[in-house]
């Protein structure tokens, strides 16, 4: 049985999932496109030989339309999660599920009313074989309990449209997510520290800047976000535990010897750097729309989690001081998720 | 439009493959699967949800068969390609192309006088992503020319029977062939040095085995053929040129430290290895076939030359001398391919 | 013509360093030792074939001593180091300098008015291989001005007289001396951070600890201590600048491959780690003292540095505030040493 | 006491030993130099504060040298030797031992007669710390019984002056010399592969050329000589053995990324590779004359073995056929030494 997709959004994310799911992974094809471009829509549909829908609602509401990927601007998120939800149709949200806390909360709602989960957040690291080794590890014990954990995120350049609250916001986000997966533990304070800031950028942006987190567990968590380093798209995690630690690989390379240097190549760009991790989080999610079970990938909750911590940095960043995230305690009905740690509710 | 391909020979392989075009592999079905145990051709039909043939022939025939697959017994291969090139169908024939140089040359023949090409043969290392960026450096002339290649192959055991011939027509053949492709370059004498083997082995096999190769251009290759080395599947690849050299990458892994050791993980089989070569392989075979054009991958005239050179390796197994491969010169037919550097006649 | 060496101070430390004059550094030999315990002090002196002196100050002044080294108690330093000043003699003082800020005042007065420079400080890092290159890659300007810098100082364990004070005074202090020295800044902030603690350890130790420095050029450092990481004793340091980054080197180790792991060993002490830059460090002294030029190594100035910075990260530690240093302005009498950076005077 | 050193032979070699005897061995001292150009001969004593002696003999004869250095030209070792042992002063005698098979015996046969071990041979790798490790490594038995050894033998360039012979005399000599050590093993036929040769050469050279070593165990090895390989002075070495592999480690370097490349340098000479190496030969060498002990470094016997199969690797370079390199039994006078195989009288 193939999975027919409906997509909504046909932006440059969309279009590359259209691809994908078209291409690339088996047992799916998509059957609807909406964007709010028409034009747009059209040309996405044509190539992937789907039919156009007017809106979002219409698409959700479609026979053809088995599950639902959400890629349309981020404020509108919601509207189309709570609509799938109550279409009671799977529904893939590309990051993040909602861009206010009060809509991951009303998701939250939806979905624990309708009884089981339906949603599956974008979060696609946890889906790179490289820190699922990591997670094999830290799960098997051989390191011991996490203590510390060193993060670097860096880009080679941002447009001008990149302010300094999306460090947090877009970028950093991914690693709230894939800490939180690989911890299996909550943040619960997070803090910026800002220096000097490269002259390499456009001068409004405040970078890098240093984000130190906390997790329930007491586990101190540093993360460089870097996104003008020049030098490449550079993605590094080391967890240090009581036993010994473990550090993500860098992506294969050839070596090369010659003019004096032993050299490797850096990617220069995410999508490279992550095209197995959005194969295989999409196979899995089809895969679980297939079976008809509940998806295996991030959820509401770590869509909220997401949300609340990384609102919660920008906070920090703005005031300069350390800051509570906040978080809800994890209601019962996402228990069975990565995250085990229930969190007291924030005094 | 769906590629529908019919498979013989429903073995280890076979299986594996059903399973890559059925769940991997998108705009691909089996619809047909014979194999010489019925029983067992029937399993694999049932989940992959195709029919049983009773042969190959039928398969081959078979209205619902767009493309065929080979993955039977080595001996076989040679008839079922050979009915494919009659039935005008793009076949592609797991290694070896034929197990004799005269089937591959009746192959050649054949194909030949079809016009245009339908074969492609099973060598997956050229879709590996390490060889292609190995193939990249070498093209865009940054080290020069080569001069010099060493390579390992290593297994960490293979079963009793596995009799010393099989280490150059079963293990070295996809270091025949990737080299071939890497040097753009052909292979035209072959050497095999044997000292002590490890008393780990069955006793009558020689193992390792040091193989030399000379290439048209004057290339050295020696290439250590070690079935069992214990410790791990280990493909290990260095082409020397003259203004610098380029090396196969180990495959990524997290780095653990702990108990005094700085370590990484080393796979266990080439299964592992190679799955994402095998999924690229097929992903552009079937593009290929539904687009109808020609194969990009390893053509019949490479198959033969796998086969000459593997041949002429044993050869030079037994009698402990150097042996001439004794190449025919390559067809025009087949001068678009990878290999460019036509050999002279053997005299 | 050997420069006669004595020291003030036989145990380990003194021990290896007597050892090191006397087999591994040409041009010295050590003529007088002197220790609180007689009887140590007369093995040490017989095993060099030194004497042993009564007592510092007899030591210092005696015609045999062209340069004098001090690795006694830490409280003692600074009465030993002011005596040799007065004396007009080269002396080399194990860090800290002395165990107060005030105290470092008094040498540096001291030293200023005899008009150049007599004292070194005891900071190897300086001389090591990995970390002199950091240092040209950085004063190239390959890869432009730092703006980061990550570090990690592990050790396998520590004993029950180690008190989280001593992270900073005894441990991180290595550090602080050499990031002044690679960044040719100054350290004008400090915080730290302590989170869960290792179940590895004596219960009163916080351990880790993440100390957070700013530089005078706004520079932000992370320095994760960990003195009971079981696994070894591993150093890391890495820069990041605008162009890129420059990252310290493990110690070259073979590399094996059995067992499925391929892997590197991971001393265990110190000691090895630094032997050649204690011995590089005592070699360059040497060659000061035997040309009767000022000595190049670590100076008064840094030693006072050092001392205010690490009980700075003390104050920060037990405080859990962030701290300004307080450094005073540097004295033009040591502006010709590494670090160039005048820090304003604390309010 | 200090060891009092004579040298014969200022050359470029010569002066960087008596600068190591006197600036950085402890222990040591340069006393009398000699060399075929007086006035060479001078300023280099004059360097060491050492006084010139007109010839070898009457330096040898002198009663302020306590041991001998010999770095002059490679055909005047063995005279000069011979009239060490006949002093019954210990010699260090720089690679060649001598250049004829006939001189070495004559060597081996005066130091039996003497009766105790006079001569060291100047085989630098032995001390060489990563070689040291995976001597180590081999003699725990961790990965078992060597096998197979693959090695790879580097330079930038060499002059007009080096012909194809001297990849085997000058340079591959290193290697015949630490594989028979780091083995125990004995090499009994040696083969020298060529194939194109790179176009950055002097055009009568043969470069690069593969030699394939046997030794009487049965490990067959394969060394790459490059000595125009353009991009730096690279050493490699790797044993298979039955469990597992060890190679030695490239020199520890700073890692820099910039510019989309990870990379580390490669030395561009030997002299930096190996200065540790130097050093540590002459400590143990100077420690052994001090103490009155044998030393413990390549013998005469070892020199000898050199001689018999880079000799024997020239002529097969000109046959073009396997050579039995035809090593005399070893006498039991050499049986305390590393390699403790013995070979076979050749027929």
């Amino acid at each position: 049985m193939t999975v027919r997709v409906g997509v909504i959004g046909a932006g440059w994310i969309g279009q590359d999932h259209i691809r994908r799911l078209t291409d690339t992974v088996a047992g799916a094809e998509v059957t609807a496109v909406t964007d709010i471009d028409s034009a747009r829509a059209a040309e996405s549909a044509a190539r992937a030989g789907a039919r156009v829908c007017a809106d979002g609602a219409g698409l959700i509401a479609a026979d053809d339309v088995d599950a639902v990927l959400v890629t349309s601007w981020g404020p509108t998120h919601a509207e189309h999660v709570l609509n799938a939800i109550a279409a009671g149709k799977p529904v893939f949200c590309e990051k993040p599920l909602a861009t206010t806390v009060e809509d991951c909360l009303r998701i939250i709602e939806a979905e624990s009313a309708y009884g089981r989960r339906l949603v599956q957040v974008g979060f696609m690291r946890r889906y790179d074989a490289g820190y699922r080794q990591m997670k094999q590890v830290i799960d098997s014990g051989r390191v011991g309990e996490p203590l510390v954990v060193h993060c670097a995120h860096r880009n080679p350049t941002v447009p001008e449209s990149y302010i300094s609250e999306m460090a947090a916001l877009d970028s950093a986000v991914h690693e709230i997510d894939v800490l939180r997966w690989l911890l299996d533990d909550e943040i619960v304070s997070t803090q910026v520290v800002v220096g000097r800031s490269t002259s390499r950028r456009f001068a409004y942006l405040k970078d890098p800047q240093i984000m130190l987190f906390e997790t329930a567990k007491g586990v101190r968590i540093d993360l460089e976000m870097f996104v003008n380093c020049q030098y490449g798209y550079d993605i590094q995690c080391e967890i240090v535990a009581e036993e010994g630690l473990v550090r993500l690989p860098d992506p294969a390379s050839v070596a090369v010897r010659t003019a004096g240097r032993h050299s490797t190549e850096i990617l220069q760009a995410w999508v490279g750097r992550f095209t197995d991790a959005f194969d295989t989080e999409f196979r899995e999610w089809i895969a679980s729309v297939e079976a008809g079970t509940e998806p295996t990938g991030p959820s509401a909750w770590d869509g909220y989690a997401a949300t609340v911590i990384s609102n919660a940095t920008v906070e920090a960043l703005t005031s300069g001081r350390i800051v509570d995230t906040g978080m809800k305690p994890r209601p019962a009905f996402y228990s069975g998720g990565a995250v085990a740690v229930d969190v007291q509710p924030a005094a």
